[in-house]
């Protein structure tokens, strides 16, 4: 998570433990699910590692059209770019989504990852918010509190 | 869900079925929470509904902040407009996700509605694809289907 944190240029955004993360992650009622890339053990990492990417989606609901699956994550370790990994990976996920019944893949992108957004507009993937003008609004902090406590009574 | 996808541009976009809505929103595993906004019998719509809103909501996750809420439909009728109906919605689901120990609330407005863009940013939220350039990609029908018949075999 905070490769990729450093890799978008925000590493200060992660704030969550590991004990968290699997608590959520490997539960009865799991609140995403993961899809992990990994090599022999003749070909880890220089840093010793064998899992060397990862996809971790969850399933989201359209009133218009029923379940999507929204792929929030799609990582590969440097070292091992430029192999297919992180196409063979955005492609198990979509085998995911269409054993779920989902209409849709969706992730979001940052509008300078000209590789990445390439790379799905290659694959057929529509840009929502260039064709639409969708915009992700978010709510944190103090302005969710000030809401939350805005809430009427019942 | 037609009348907001009216609103919206879009009334082709919806292919749902009643039935179908009902199993994923009312059993054990439900796919998405709806609050309803009602008024009392004797201000009922023209049409004769006491129903006149409603929010639709489920559950995201971010490897860096944990659980979220996303408020996918935020709707009201609109012969009940200018009321505050909206807005103490959107104060209700603020409330269900703090309950929730959820660290933000998103959603998703079309660039061209701006009284709802204002109205966010009057009770700070901040706009992600204006602020950090996130963009909102879709793989469907075709595209979907191409990437997952290229998934590598198990």
């Amino acid at each position: 998570m905070l490769e990729l944190a450093v890799f978008e240029k925000m590493p200060d955004q992660v704030k969550i433990s590991h004990e968290e993360l699997e608590s959520s992650g490997f539960c009865e009622n799991p609140l995403f699910g993961c899809l992990v890339a990994e090599v022999p053990e003749e070909h880890k990492s220089k840093e010793g590692f064998t899992v060397v990417g990862y996809g971790l989606y969850f399933y989201t609901y359209s009133t218009w059209r029923g379940r999507a699956l929204h792929l929030e994550d799609l990582y590969v370790m440097p070292e091992f770019r430029g192999r297919g990994i992180g196409k063979s990976m955005l492609s198990k996920v979509a085998e995911v989504a269409k054993k779920m019944q989902c209409a849709r893949l969706q992730l979001s992108v940052l509008n300078w990852n000209t590789p990445s957004r390439d790379f799905y507009a290659a694959k057929g993937a529509q840009d929502l918010t260039a064709a639409e003008g969708w915009h992700l609004i978010r709510f944190d902090g103090q302005s969710l509190d000030n809401l939350a406590n805005d809430a009427p009574k019942d």
